[in-house]
Formats: C-alpha cells, structure tokens, sequence
C-alpha cells in the first residue's frame, strides 16, 4: 500500500481477527452441507435471532454488502418499485449502479449528516403522484452511515413508524452496524432495529470478518424464496458454511461487539486528540469512521505518512475521512496526534 | 449432515487445504489494499498467467462459480446476443436462470456425454436466421463437463476454430479444471485452455480453496471495463487479499494439481472397484465424478450409509453421482467397495 | 414485396379493415385524454368485459404482441419464476428473447400440435425441486397455436385446473384470438376463456386493426400497478385513443369475428382444395393458419407466383405454411387451388 | 376530458392530421411487407436521410416516444454505462424508470432552462472516477426541451465537441424536434443535429401523426443489430408500414414543417397577450410549450374553463404549462386572452 506509517483508508485492511480465522481452521477434514444448510450458519443465525429477540427472522449469509444490499432490494421490489435513499448513500454513489442494473431507480434526498429524515422521504412520496413515475416502494438507510454518523432511536422509530403508514418497507444497510449500536451517541439495541425495520444486515467485512454479511429479514411479506434470489445473483455460496462459522465467531461470547468497540474507542481517541489541537468536524464525530477538516497544506503532509481518502474539498480546508478498525493500535493513533501536533505548529 | 459414513455429494464439502487456511492466518495484522488490488491477488495472478503462459491475460479473482459465470457472460454480451450451451450445463440446469436474469437466453443442444459438439453449435448457429430470434454470440461449456467427461484436445481445438470462423466467442466454465487436466483422460493443457478459449476460470471451491474462482480474460476485445462489471454485480470483494492470497498458495508450488491428482485419484480407485463389481457408468468415469448404474436396491441400501444424488432413474436400476475431492481418504474408498460387494452378494 | 399473386405469409399483410380506419377518421379534431385514459378506450374495454362477462376484469390497449407478452409476464412474475411453455410458443422461437430480456426463463416441452399438455406442465414442475433452479410460475399457451390449432375446452379446462391446484398462473397469447374461437374445431367462447385464464389477450393485429391489442387481466391478484409496467416498458401510448377507437369498431357490432369467420373460411376453402388434390398437412388444419405438405418441386413452383414461409423440410416433401386473412379474396383461393391442380397434373 | 373550453394539456390530444389520415386509407387492400421491410417505411426513411442531408443515416419507426427512448439507450451503453441527463428530463421524471429498468443509472444536473450545458456533463464526468461508479457514457438531452426551451447552435456544438473529446454519445429527445427547429429562438437544421448527434428521433406522436417516431442513427458504431433490439423490447411492430406511410405524408411535401409552424405560431400569439397583460414567464417561450406565471387565484379561475398543468407552486402565483398544437384554433388563442383579460382586471 501507499503510505508509510498507517492506513486509515478503511476498516477492511487486515484479512480477519484471529479468532474468526481460528473459527475456519477448526472446521478440519469434517464434511457439512453446501449451500449454507449447514451446522455452522444453524448455529450463526441461531445466535443472531437471540441477539435482536426475533425467534421468527429469517437469516442468510453472503459474501459482501454490495451484493446483500442488491439481492434484497431486488427481491423485495416489483419492477416498477423505486428506493429511496440518501444522496451519500453507497448504493447511489459507490455500488457501480448495483441496484438499477437489477431494474431500480433510486430517488435521493440530500439528507442531514448522511441521514434521511421522514421529511425527505415524505417529499419524494409527495412527488410521485402516478403511474408515469416509479413508485417509491422501499427506504434504504445505513447505520452508520457514509458519513459516520448514527440514527437515534427517536429518529429510527420515526422513520419506521411513517414507511408503516405509507406503504414503505425499510431496510438498514449494517456495513458497519456494529460500530453504530456500540457508539455513545446510539442508543438503539440489535432488537430496536429487528423490530422498526423489515430487512436489515450485520456487516462482518467492516469489523474482523475474513468476508461475509448477514442478512436479517424480520418482515414476513419478504421472506418467501429468498433463497431462490440468493442464487439467481449467485450469492448462495457453495461452502456457505465458510461464512456460518464466522458468524458463529464472532456472536457466540460477544467478540462482534469487543471488536466493534475497539474500533470506536480507538476513532473516539484520535477525534478527541484532533479536536484538542483545535480542528473542527465536516460532521460529528460518532463511530469508527470520523471526517476532521484540515487545512489543505497539513492534509498534504499527513498524506505523505498515512493513507486515507480525501473527502471534500473546502477552499482551502480539506475534510478528510479517517476510519479506524478492529486492529487499529492505540500506539498508532498516539503517533498521528503527535504528527499532526508538530504539523500544526509549523 | 444426513449420513453415516461419508458424503459422495460433492467436492466441496469441507473447509479448506490447511495450507490454503495457513496462508489467510499467515497475513496477520497487515494492511492491504481493498478490492483485489493487493500484493496477494497480483502474485497470484502473475503464478496464473504463468501457468497459462499467457503474460497479457487479464485475470480476476470472485467468491464463487455461478456468480463468475454471470458476470462474465452478461459482461460480453449484448442485450440480444444468447448463450449456445449443453442441456446439462450447470448455467441452464442449476444457476436459477441467472443467466435469463441478466437477459440473456440460452439456447442448448443436448450434446454427447455432457458435451457440446461441433455440430451442436452449427445446428444452433444455423436455426438462428434473423431479427426476430435471439444472436449466439458466445459458446459455453464445463470443463470437466456436469457429467465428469473431459474434452480432448482434438474437439476443444474444432470448436475452437469453429467459433473463431463464426463470430462466437468461447467461455470454459472451469469448476473443475484441476481434475479435468490432470485426468489421464485429458490431453490439455492449461495453456491450451488459455490459447483456445476466450474467457475461461479456474475453479477454487471444488479444489481445496475456502471460496473462489479466478476469471481469465485472453480476448483483449473482452476485457474492458470488467472492474466495473464485477462491481455492479456485487462480485469485487471489499477483501480482496480473502482470495487471491487463497490462490497464492494454491498455485505457488503446485498444490492445485496435488488436490486435483488426489480428488481424480479416489475416484478413479472407486470406479474401478465399481467395475470389478460387474457394474457400469451412464458416461465413462473420466474425473472425480462418476456415475454408475446400480439396481435400484443396492443404491437404496448405499444411501443409508453414504451421502449421494442420484442422477437418473433408469426403470429398475438409478444411475448415480459419486464425488470425491481433495481430502476423501483411500479407506473410505475400500470401505465403500467392501459395502458395495457385500450388498452385491446378498 | 416479392410475389406475383399473391401473399400468404401473414394475416397483417394488409393495412386495415375500412370500418377501422373511419373510426379513426371520425374523431375529427377532438380533444381527448392521453395515455388511454379517453372515453374510446373506456367504451372499448366495457364492451370487452361483456363480451367476456366479466365486469370485473381489467382491460389494457397496446400497440403489439410482443409488446403485450413481455409486460404481461414480466409484470407478473417475480425475478426468480419461471414460464412454462411449448416448444414452437412464439415468445420462445419469434421474439428475440423479450421475455428472457426481462429476467425470466422459458421451460419448454414439445407439446403435441403446438399445443401444451397437462402431463407436459407437470413434467416441467416435477423437475424443478429446489432454489439451485428456477421456479415455473407461469404457463404460457397460444390460442390459436403457432400451428394453427385450437384447443378443445376439455384441454383448457384440464390446464386451468392443474394450473389452479399448483400454484401457477396461465396466460393465453390471443393474437389470433378471433381465428381460434370463430373456428369450427373450438367449443371454446370468449367467457371461457376469461374464466379458464388469469391473463390474456385480444389481437387486433392479425384481424383488421391497424394496430393494436386488448390485454385483459381476469386474476385480481395480477391487476395491482399495471399500467406503471406499461410505461415503464414504453408500452404506455400517448394517444390511447387510437387504440381505443379501433377495439371499439372491432366489437360495437361483431366486425372481430366477422372478420375472423372469413379468415377462417378461406383458409377452410384452401384446405379443401388442396386435400382434394390428395395433400397432407402437418397438423389438423383448424383456423386461418394451416400447413399442407407438398413435394419439393411444387413448393417451389409456387414459390414462383406467391409467397409463402417453409416450415419445415421432410426429405423431398416441404411442409409450407399459409395464412389467409380478414380480407384474402375468395378468387384468390380458387386460383392457387387451380394453379397446384396444374403443377400436381405435370 | 374535464375542461369546457378547451385542452392546453399537450399537443397529443387530437387523434391525427386528416392527410396521414388519408395516407392510411390510401393504402387500400395492398398487400406489403411486415416488420418495416415495406415500401411506405423505405421511401420515408429515404426523405429523412434527404431531409437531414445523411445518405447513411439508419431510420428505424417506433409506436412511441419513451419506447424509443428505452430501446436507443439499452441498445447503446453495455451495463455498467450511464447516462447524464437534465434533472427536468423525460426520462428522469416521467418515464417510470424506464432507463433504470433497462439496468442503467441516470446522473442528472439541474442545467438552466430545462437545457444542460457542457459545463454540468464536465461535472458529471470529473466525479465518476473508478469502478465502484457508474460510467457516464451518453448525455440525453431533449429539443425542444421540457420547458419548451431550445439549444441554439452554438450550446449544441460545444455540447457535441465535449461528448466527441470525451468518449461520450450524444442522443437527442426530438419528441417535440419539429417545434424547435422551426423556432424563431432556434437556429439549427435537421442536418445540424444529424451532423452533432450520434442518434435523435424526430416525433410524429406530437406533432400530427396518429402515432410513431423516427429514430435516426447517425454514428455507424451504433447501427449493428438495431432491429435485434427493436424486436426483444416488442417495439418491432407488426404493420411497420402504418408508421412508414404516416411519416412519408409528413415529409414528403414540409406537412411537419408546416404543422410544427402552426403549433408554434398559436403558443407566440398566446405569449405575446399573456405578456401584453403583464405577466411573465418561468423560462423563455419559444416553442408550442409556455409556462407563463399567474397569481394563484387567476389561474384556479382559468382552471375553471381551461385544461392545462400546473408546472409549479410559487408562494401565492403558479407556474402553469400552456401547450397549443398543431390544429389549436387562433379563436381559441383569443378567447384565452379575452377571458385572463377579463379576470385580470377585477
């Protein structure tokens, strides 16, 4: 990679936790079911459904958001149904147009902080009035989201409580979900988000999975043949018990949630030591995932150490997106405040 | 899993090669770029164009086989170009239409022993006059075949020739191109694979890999832009390093075809007990897939000891499938002989 | 074109019926509401439903057939269903993959006159068992058939049934509507239909219109959102009314079938002659589509004076197909029977 | 429809001139080709080619404006293409994700005056920067445009140097094309478009034809296999001679030049006495489409007589959209002007 100190480019650089990778190897010569009917994903979704309360749900593993977010969204929509997402969002800015190859146009809102309010979703409801424009049929959100930021429960239930009334479904994408229901600014539960959402997934790419999502479908309506769609996309994977026994990892004595915390406390350190040297946030600083604004010349600089993406730029600012992990050390994190610091003096 | 003894379901019933597993635990807390650019997947696609000796091939690394396949196909195809492909084509038979689901027919000819012919394309090719019938633009086969029959060098070469005359392109399906040849069967090598097809994969799931396959692009006319088309089909996994690192250890020194020597190995122990029994095969037993003819009774009675499909019932007797990989052990073989012949004798 | 008497390769050789072309001509320049929502369409589709007996059915105008198909079917079936039908089915052989094009597979069987079976639907369920394929949803029949057959009520009766207690929809493909049912071999009325099908349609095309065809959705279940599926397929015409004013002249006063009696009678007449000269044909010859075998030799030599498709070669006969319409002269009739008793004669 | 005076919703709203009205009866019991392969489309297209001074154009009819839209672009852009469009345009807003269900993104610019300038498809093409995005492939715009606005010759050459630099296509929405070329404001020919564009259609549907367009290729990379398209999207119609005789009566002797004048004429002289009472307009009027603005409670009182969209809220006035045709009567146009006098002086 490009950068001499550290990445903070994202939170899928190392390959896997220990213990996920522990988890495969303990798998030896022994021989399961294909296609994801194995013991392994049994157990994994098994721990899921006790984790958000929802004996009921529906569980399925596959190997990438992308992937997760256009299976879904293609299997819950009839073809004239359209989503309704946030500008930021991955499926409208990074999927490569995922979701309208699948047949979907998706209606934007600029949102707030990378989040949609029930006031977007109403305008672009309020907007569609017949059969000459797409039906909005399906609100996509992310927590967290693009931007880091989380949504409240007051928020969430808001959100779900008017796609009830107006014929909406809801679906999370939970890339990095985990960071979201560990962060002090969240206070909403695997459960709250079981119960206010139709569909929803557990990112395990973003918080030390070797690879591998886990789509929750808590709304009865949208279970049937989900697995046919699974395979139509080829997202049934034929050892899906290689992503099973992750799962099984990474719930079964909370290790999903450790990680997720690491990644925040280690986010938490290097906003709070940015801030303490007097910079400011494009947005606030919640998760893993944190976009401190720098003047142009100090991100340059900071560019020749660490690896990170540039976010905006702001005449002569730069906001620029910083995303710790799982694996992130303190010690790292100590260095870059110090190099900033000597930065910011010169 | 629904068996006593052991699985002849399939080639992928267990985990991994520990030394694929080492290789993933082995990069530790390093970081790596996203998306298969990582140093893992450049060596691994160096060892590949090696093998192949072709240094300009584009090579790309995906979670599974279904999802290469559609990937690939509807990457090369226009909306009203078709797919010629056996009956028996894993494509037409077992992906859920995912082929249709990208928009495109497939028009098949039943073949001979899971194969497609020469003439099988022309009658296809010949039937298609005009604008109001699909293309064929692209011709798919498996090799080995659905059936574990390998092309010879002579037929992969007229097919060859013949869509090079007739404006097809040639896709090898290569879920099991390791055992196809290293089969005592198969005259071909994997360079004249690379040098006769236009796009083809090297299967990793069926061959000791965790996941993943590894699409090769020979066609220059083939290859742009394939990123994308990864990508908006969820395929471009966010770890890349997850497989190329896989494919590293694979083909670094030669444990590829190890796995598949040995997988070809105790099948072919296995049908020559079956035909020491007096018992014959629906197609000759050319890989580690064979499928031999019992009476209905004896398969009935197999089937409460091991795990199996049964392929074709024929009145009284049932044609049945037999897989082995790369870690069936030999006394599983001579056991299942033993089984065989006492239930023969009874 | 490229005959020197005359044209049997269709029954829309000809513009339109005068009836048809005055009611256009009548609307003078009247305002009337766009996208088939005027009072032309309106009367159009009540005099449909009476004559179908069904009030409650739901009537759509579009400009052609395959245009009708492809919505039809792609509206009601979810991405991973499938479409049963025969063999010889238009949407298999004549429409460029449309149906394919919008995500779903076609099952075929051969059928037996171009027709479908029950034992045929059920062979195409029974095969498919589990998400690795798709899943049949849908037969799809033509009425008359691409060989110019009809069914009896005993056969639709017997599908509509299998159909109903399996789950799948059955749609009818009535482009030569108006032949089938005004045909002597047919016990089947219009009100049959529409109690035995979920979906079907009227041809206007092939029996006087200009252009133009009446979608009609008897299943409630399949009504919800179709006209969003209509424009979204471009299938939505702006000035409906063009439709609307020309089904209105078709039905007002039984002009339909009228003109479906005289194709029929023809087509009759032609049938007779050519049996009385000793002639075979390749199936019963029912409707306005019939298909007479005759040496090679004849074949061509009546090439020379009309035109006509090959359907098939069989040794030295040539089984041709000839399609009379709304508006083939009796004289014509009498001549090609005059000038076949000639070159049989020789 | 729900006015007592008069319709200023579209210019689609009369069934047909009489002269294409004529051209149909004029066909008679002629026999001809189906499919488009007849005389009346070969000697239209051949006053097309004349018209745009482009001997090799390809002309192709299509039932309908959105058809042709969905078929031209899915037949242009391989998957993981995009488009760029005015956020205004047809294909973003009233097409019911015709586009998106063809599997392609729209990225939109507001533009100025429902146009979009070099400088908005510069922005479009500087953020898609790698494969996690869409490739911006094809900029649609529209002429006239959706606020009846029109490119003058020197915004469309700038618009065609960018996209030919740039490795995009441009295609023109000519729905409304005759309107704007014999605009006052416009000062483009047929053959200046041809010349600038890669593919455009000339609508028949809005300006006197009972239905149909005309889509011409100019750019020889994207004539292969047209007809393949036309026919899979069901947009291959039947009596292709009913589009081909209705555009030779409009080409053959300037009926659509004339037709367009008129349309025009009538909106100038209903501009000139909206504006001669003072009000003003949201965009300039310059072609058969005006969207004058009136306080609120005039236009609610012009509700009253007149059929017509309103366009826009505008705190207490609103934006309304005024469309004349081709047959609106100039006493009409008066009667409009005398009743908003009327109601603006009390």
């Amino acid at each position: 990679m490009d950068f001499v100190k550290y990445s903070f480019k994202n939170d899928y650089s190392e390959i896997a936790h220990p213990q996920v990778l522990e988890a495969l190897s303990a798998a030896g010569c022994k021989q399961f079911e294909g296609y994801g009917l194995d013991e392994y994903s049994a157990r994994a979704a098994g721990l899921i459904r006790s984790i958000i309360s929802k004996p009921s749900a529906d569980v399925h593993f596959i190997a990438g958001g992308t992937h997760a977010n256009l299976v879904a969204l293609s299997s819950f929509l009839r073809p004239h149904e359209a989503v309704i997402a946030p500008e930021s969002s991955h499926i409208f800015v990074h999927e490569t147009g995922a979701i309208e190859a699948t047949g979907h146009k998706i209606c934007t809102r600029k949102g707030s902080d990378g989040k949609l309010r029930v006031e977007d979703i109403e305008s672009v409801v309020a907007e569609h009035t017949d059969e000459h424009m797409v039906k909005p049929r399906l609100v996509f959100i992310s927590l967290s989201s693009e931007t880091g930021t989380v949504y409240k429960k007051k928020e969430l239930t808001a959100i779900s409580a008017y796609c009830r009334s107006n014929g909406l479904y809801l679906y999370l994408d939970g890339a990095r979900l985990g960071a979201a229901v560990n962060s002090e600014a969240c206070d909403l539960s695997y459960s709250d988000i079981a119960d206010l959402t139709d569909a929803f997934y557990f990112g395990g790419t973003k918080n030390g999975a070797l690879f591998g999502e886990a789509i929750v479908i808590c709304n009865d309506v949208l279970k049937e043949d989900f697995r046919f769609l699974l395979k139509q996309r080829g997202a049934l994977l034929a050892k899906g018990a290689a992503i099973g026994a992750q799962f099984e990892a990474l719930f079964k004595d909370g290790l999903y949630d450790r990680l997720a915390r690491h990644s925040n406390m280690t986010a938490s350190k290097l906003a709070g030591g940015i801030a303490a040297l007097g910079y400011g946030f494009l947005y606030p600083a919640e998760t893993n995932l944190i976009i401190p604004v720098f003047p142009a010349n100090i991100a340059d600089a900071l560019h020749r150490s660490y690896s990170f993406h540039d976010w905006q730029n702001l005449d002569d600012m730069v906001a620029v997106r910083l995303v710790t992990s799982w694996s992130t050390p303190e010690a790292v994190i100590d260095g870059f405040i110090t190099d900033l610091s000597v930065l910011s003096a010169n």
